[in-house]
């Protein structure tokens, strides 16, 4: 990438595409992925943006890696571990390693954050029905999920 | 830190200290660190949040780590290599390895920026007469750097 990466409309940047959040599958809903820094040269981790639509909500899952989000646009309501905390633009999150976690847009406004992870990282793991069932042992847990 | 940490205030947040730029020195005015996440267990990156007041400037120095910038407060000057940049709002400036590089407040607004660095890096290192005289070569930049 050039030195310099100018915004062209919020949240959008001139060279760097739209993608979609995962290659394949149903198990989130009106999300989008921007990498702003790809890592390597220099740097271990990369830097990606993440757009999530109203009522939309990120891919319910855990992995060894952790992940280190700012929201930057928009509020979000967050499952991280046994906790659902709301998170307003500029609040930080941490994801834990093995940690499950779910993010989802609050509000009628889009939810936009930055998460910052290893450049080297595990595959995520989403729950069985094992796991689910455990999840689901707390009621605001059961309520918030999607699958 | 916890897993949740609020903005308390514009670009302030709970439990994370407001600190001196650097330990010592001159060769660099108004500005601050806020380690938002210090890596480890899991990340091998740090994101810091540097504000700089209006006329300050950061370090001109180089080193072999390289940086990922974000602005998210305000506007900047940006020296990166041969190049004065003009970054606003949430551009992206990339500073390659063994890059002089220094940021500067542009307008009456403070700056604001988020930055990406490997947890384990090296040293910076500051320009020596020649490397300066080197830099002053180009008229723009001699007219720039703060030292």
């Amino acid at each position: 990438m050039s030195e310099h990466v100018r915004q062209t409309e919020p949240f959008r940047w001139e060279g760097i595409a739209v993608k979609p959040y995962k290659a394949e599958g149903a198990h989130f809903a009106g999300i989008t992925r921007q990498t702003l820094f790809e890592g390597g040269d220099g740097l271990a981790c990369q830097l990606r943006y993440f757009e999530v639509a109203p009522r939309g909500w990120s891919s319910l899952e855990r992995h060894q890696h952790a992940h280190a989000v700012m929201i930057v646009r928009g509020a979000s309501r967050v499952l991280v571990g046994d906790r659902i905390v709301e998170a307003r633009t500029h609040d930080l999150v941490r994801v834990p390693p093995r940690t499950w976690h779910q993010f989802q847009t609050a509000g009628d406004e889009p939810l936009g954050f930055l998460c910052m992870v290893d450049c080297e990282r595990d595959v995520p793991e989403r729950p069985d029905a094992a796991a689910l069932a455990l999840l689901r042992t707390d009621p605001a847990i059961a309520a918030f999920i999607r699958i």
